[in-house]
């Protein structure tokens, strides 16, 4: 591609995304959303202003990278440690019954299949995609509505973010499986020894950069280091450990998430990221999405995989919470308070696409989870609070 | 290339840039040149760790765009204004006798030539890379030294400025030269007609601005927005006009450099090009400078073309100011002030490598010309300012 070019395309993407995310917003639907559909519109699908390009891909990659970054930089461990039994095992619930109503969905539409065949790894990859819970609007949510604090809302914070760290490892495993020399043990001892690397170098590193951030704080060092350790732990962790690159980038941001200054580099991360990256990773999903390629089962296939993907974070934390002892009323809190998707779902269908256990067709399925759910999850949270009787309000 | 090795490569290239940016410093020469060391070290110079490819182009590409963005940004139009007249005059013969010299040297090295042929264009380029001051680091000293506010510091500041307007207007007419269809009257016309469009365009286009800035000042959408259209006035400017793209992101930033919001646009820009575009694009001409082609003519050259640089803007500058009234010692700052380059140079230097109206081998005298002026300047400053009389300290 011509880097003339590259600047008329960069104007485009930057514009469209900013102005349908931001009418996204105004239709209460979660700006990630708009920038995709903005990707649709200038991309293939429909005006063909931009088209994909491997100048775009690698952008889009920093763009991940970045996001995976900030998103393990936002990780608060301390609040984990509190709420950690409960919340793990909400989060383990959480993970897994979405994980196999995907998978069987995706068989009951196109046929069961046997252990190890390429449609068994498809069905797995469907159900892999709604392993992922969204804290943000959740959090959001729980914020306006004067709830965070509470035990029931640390619950959930908590569970969603667990949620991640497993729907990660996940991920990663199910994409190990894929590589040509995959066999079980092999991917689980690789992965298993890139997180033992992980935490050992970690606690290095997070004492070199905690000795340096002390003696300089509020330097440009830090997050310039910081993103250059993601992208060498990404490489690294994709190259010789076979766990997928965003993994490696998401354990760079939890290795730094205590440090002094993790905002202060969540700061500088989050503006490369709204500028540039973003819109281009976002509107890069837009672009692959062919509008064209879709047909009446796809559609069908999406509406279940959105009604699927709600019910076993519903079912499957609220029952957990329940059993937990939580009253009634507040189990199906914390199982609404789980049901939101957002960019990691994204995320990882994009690894799936990478790795061809996925067709681009079912993206389409994924963005509309991530608007209903969106928009759902605040509807029905504040239907459920407002519910409360009035001595309960306040308490979890 | 795989996207994959695009995260070793930044990674790389982030630590080298940081590391042997911040050793420059220590041994008070700029930061850039340690980048651009760090650059022929990593590159095929060297070690050979990472190659220049098509993806790296295009992230110096919108590194280079960013840079200029925020040069105009940074121009303060109503301080221009002030000291105007005398800072024009000392700017045009401090553009002039270096585009002069620069030419004269390289046709005293490689032979006269008529007006024309290739030889020509390619001696006029040495003069125009010698044109702009980097007044960063003058003002840098003068501030250090309390006499960034006197008349003859604003005057030393303002003539940088517009010396680097006027040397933007000279790469813009010779780079319009060596376009297949060049006619002198056409390329001027053209240039022209860019100039006339930017300042129409620019006043509807900083008015909306100003709208919406007051309406809602602070927000992300003015930088987002303010970038886009930095990246479309370049390719309008490049592609419809025959103007250097650099050209039309300068305008751009200048469009907007009297918004309220300009600073808030200036943080969120460096923001994105200290951490990874400008290390991208100070590496890559590391990269592309492969020291191996390097010989004796060449280096006899770099050394001339840094005595030509410095004695061209000393002289130059230092004489239109005794003429305009300083007294000997003053008119000596001013020279002295106005022989420091950059950045500025750097980019010249680079689009003419572009236009192919460069060798890359010449990248060694440009650097070598930043690094010495660049240690020089602030020396010499300081010894003049300390040799004034005590009853003139403070004055002009």
């Amino acid at each position: 591609m011509d880097t003339l070019d590259i600047l008329r395309q960069l104007a485009i993407i930057i514009v469209a995304a900013k102005f349908f995310g931001l009418l996204a917003r105004k239709c209460k639907a979660p700006q990630v959303a708009g920038e995709i559909i903005a990707g649709l519109l200038i991309g293939p699908s429909l005006f063909n202003l931009v088209e994909p390009s491997d100048f775009l891909a690698g952008m889009a990659e920093i763009g991940v990278i970045i996001l995976m970054f900030t998103a393990g930089l936002e990780t608060n461990i301390s609040d984990l440690k509190k709420t950690g039994v409960k919340a793990t095992i909400i989060a383990c619930t959480g993970v897994f019954t979405p994980l196999l109503c995907g998978t069987l969905l995706y068989m009951a539409f196109y046929g069961f299949s046997a252990i190890g065949t390429e449609t068994f790894y498809r069905a797995i990859f469907i159900g892999t995609i709604l392993t992922a819970t969204s804290v943000s609007i959740t959090v959001q949510t729980l914020r306006e509505l004067g709830k965070l604090q509470g035990e029931l809302g640390q619950t959930i914070m908590s569970a969603a973010i667990i949620d991640d760290v497993i729907g990660i490892i996940v991920l990663t495993v199910v994409i190990g499986f894929k590589k040509p020399d995959a066999d079980v043990t092999g991917v689980l001892l690789r992965t298993l020894a890139f997180f033992a690397l992980a935490i050992v170098l970690g606690i290095i590193i997070y004492k070199v950069f905690k000795w340096y951030d002390n003696k300089h704080p509020h330097t440009r060092r830090i997050p310039i280091i910081g993103i250059a350790m993601a992208f060498a732990l990404s490489y690294v962790a994709d190259k010789y450990f076979g766990v997928a690159d965003i993994t490696g980038a998401y354990v760079a941001g939890v290795i730094l998430c205590s440090l002094q200054d993790s905002e202060y580099i969540t700061q500088k991360m989050d503006i490369n990221s709204y500028i540039i990256f973003g819109p281009v990773f976002f509107c890069s999903i837009g672009l692959q999405t062919n509008v064209r390629t879709l047909d009446m089962t796809i559609l069908w296939f999406s509406l279940a995989f959105v009604a699927v993907g709600l019910l076993s974070k519903v079912v499957g934390c609220g029952l957990t919470a329940r059993v937990l002892g939580y009253k009634g009323h507040n189990a199906l809190k914390v199982g609404c308070g789980m049901m939101t998707r957002g960019e990691v779902a994204l995320i990882v269908a994009q690894r799936g696409l990478k790795a061809d256990m996925l067709e681009p067709a079912y993206f389409t399925a994924v963005i509309l989870l991530i608007i209903v759910s969106s928009i759902l999850t605040p509807l029905l949270l504040k239907a459920l609070y407002a519910k409360d009787p009035p001595e309960e309000a306040g308490q979890a």
